[in-house]
């Protein structure tokens, strides 16, 4: 791509003398974007903007799942706390200077306590860092973990299904991607066997989504524990995304740190989906380090949280607050999220040629396209292009996750338009579905 | 650094088997930092640590004007429209989404149409990228132009005295710094000659900082020409940090965009200085390409946009209100400045062994330290440190800015805080000051 680039620059600096003064030199305008512009694409993106400019030809309202925004139909008001509580900091006007670059004492010490509640662990304010989402907390734990310019070998495990973003993120750190799979048979728990493969001397970090984006799932404490075996095996950290944690149904959420007594855990969390606020981008790292070996990624986050500023002032001064949200407004949110997979779970596997797993946590479900069912479609992408233009129900296709054959439904949006996109599921196969029975 | 990590991490490793349960294997925790920590160190933070452990030996209270924030000692309240809209924002609950990588259609459009207010440039929202504060916008700006972990050479040209943190967000990018003096002889004007001397076939941009931190200079149209021609004839694009824009009172601000009809302009600008609101972390870049040479970087901005999300959607929903402030607010705020340099200029002055410009902008005056008058002090960073012993007042050293020999002082607050400090500058300076007439 940054050969398409230079070659556009090129084309216009031969475009000839135009509107401004005349040049003063004959010299051609060096500019070109950082081939770190080409490996930054985020397929997700690229993929949406083809997908978006299909033109349904139903007279159906559009229904759009694709991202995974609670508040895009509104599932449920945001907890009463944090409005109350912005509302005040910024009528305040006493919330408006300069914070610390890793957050405010009494919102990261807010964190600690949050997080002790459930991982019995004990966090020094030192160990929590604050972002601008779980975006920025991303970008922080790999800056420090991977050797960016240098010719240094490194490798990181990603789970597949996984979050797009990671290897978007990584792309300009010079580390080896490699990704382990998910398996659907065994409820997307993680491929030991194969997980244990992939590590070597280089590995720095394995990557662990609980609840799972895309899949839905919720590990158990024995998987949590086999996973851990092998990480304290190799001697290698966790970076634990449980921006879904605590969002399941079947059992509770266990967190990976509760449960690790040797290797370092790298936990983001934040305000986007338990707490119903993805605009708010507030995100933060805590680090769970029982044996005291992981000084260098502690000293790593310091530094590099000089580098930004976390999250907005008025949002940060709040936060003490917001975490005291009441259990009973977590509960209604997650009992209208469960309703929700009930409704899809059940109409996907009345659709012929759709199935999928029954959804344990967060706000997805991977929905498996059996191809001999649907053999005119040349591939899932093919798919939820047909179904957005014939249905008007908007779907992200597995290539956005690395797995080819799937499509992720949103689970975060009011009963009625659940119900409504699993009757326009069932209409789109009964048109399409090739019966083989 | 990243040495020194390592030794800490295999130290740690050789401390033996803990609390945790046995270890599997006699393998050491394979954990380092990134030696991109190691370059990321922010000498203002650092030096700012070494500082903040000084107890002041006298019974005044201390005296902080270290950190440009206008709201450590509130200088005036913030603009009445940026209050009521977050309220209304964060009340009506509707808000609270994802918001598009480059930020809210309402609000780009905003930005374009102030801009294009001084500027006389025409904007598209294509050309506007939302960010997370200023700093954001260079860490963009920074990660489009430059290789990152590619061997090809490139170099910027930054100006000296400048702002730390360009240096420590370039420095994983594999570009060379090059920094070009500004004259305080010439009231702190650019040294073209040196410009035009560090220009080369590698340099993929000039930073000019105007009004400047830490300088508090506000240049010429005649000094800006003279910039662009340098620029036009190198055929080299200019980043311009004018964070600072229009807090100017020996003559108006001129927005470099306004006068370029060649050059590819990146203006970077936002709430934090001239709206007084640096917690929010609202900052944007605007692209203007009067010759349409620039597409590789108009591309870049939005790749990169897709990997982060802009401000919080509170602040961006509020954004139209927020820069129709009145222009009454502002001459209100920049009175209060003016009124705080004139203090502190004449102060300076009549403090034997001190001196300064007249500053013409921004919240900065830039003191020199006659060597000679105070020969007991190895440096500024010794001057200040003695300064915050004794008068328990805070300045930063020149160090922080490239400079030594000098210290900056802010003028963002109460006008009675800017006539103490006057007066404690006195008294050190009669108490230590060697006279030599």
């Amino acid at each position: 791509m940054p050969d398409i680039d230079l070659i556009a620059a090129q084309e216009a600096n031969h475009a000839g003398p135009s509107k401004g003064k005349p040049a003063k030199s004959a010299k051609a305008w060096n500019i070109r974007a950082s081939p770190a512009v080409g490996r930054s694409r985020n397929p997700i993106r690229a993929t949406l903007a083809t997908l978006t400019t299909v033109k349904p030809t139903t007279t159906k309202s559009l229904i759009n799942l694709g991202i995974g925004d609670p508040t895009h139909y509104p599932l449920h008001p945001p907890p009463p706390a944090a409005t109350s509580s912005v509302r005040d900091a910024v009528i305040s006007e006493r919330a408006n200077g300069y914070v610390p670059g890793a957050g405010m004492v009494s919102a990261r010490e807010a964190v600690a306590e949050y997080h002790s509640r459930w991982d019995g662990v004990k966090y020094g304010i030192d160990d929590i860092v604050l972002t601008h989402g779980v975006g920025q907390a991303l970008d922080l734990v790999f800056s420090i973990l991977f050797p960016h310019q240098l010719a240094e070998r490194s490798n990181i495990l990603l789970p597949r299904p996984g979050f797009a973003l990671y290897a978007t993120l990584l792309a300009n750190l010079n580390v080896e991607v490699r990704y382990y799979d998910c398996l659907e048979e065994q409820g997307w728990e993680v491929d030991l066997d194969m997980l244990e493969s992939l590590c070597d001397d280089d590995t720095r970090a394995i990557m662990i989504t609980n609840p799972s984006n895309p899949c839905g799932s919720n590990f158990t404490e024995s998987h949590l524990r086999d996973i851990l075996d092998i990480a304290e095996a190799n001697r290698v950290p966790i970076i634990a995304d449980e921006i879904y944690g605590h969002m399941t149904w079947t059992r509770p959420f266990i967190p990976l740190a509760a449960l690790s007594t040797s290797v370092p855990i790298l936990t983001l969390s934040g305000l986007s989906k338990r707490f119903l606020l993805p605009g708010w981008r507030f995100g933060w790292v805590a680090l769970h380090d029982p044996l005291g070996v992981a000084a260098p990624i502690k000293e790593g986050l310091g530094v590099w949280a000089n580098r930004f500023f976390g999250p907005c002032s008025l949002t940060q001064a709040s936060l003490p607050d917001i975490l005291q949200t009441e259990s009973q407004w977590f509960d209604d949110v997650l009992a209208k999220v469960r309703a929700n997979a009930d409704v899809i779970y059940s109409a996907i596997n009345e659709t012929p040629g759709l199935s999928c797993s029954k959804p344990e946590g967060a706000l997805y479900i991977l929905v498996r396209i059996d191809q001999t069912a649907f053999p005119q479609f040349v591939d899932e992408v093919d798919f939820c292009t047909t179904l957005l233009r014939e249905e008007a129900v908007f779907v992200m296709p597995g290539l956005c996750f690395e797995t080819p054959g799937y499509f992720r439904v949103v689970i975060a949006s009011p009963a009625d338009i659940m119900h409504e996109v699993g009757e326009r599921l069932k209409e789109f196969s009964s048109r399409h579905c090739r019966q083989l029975f």
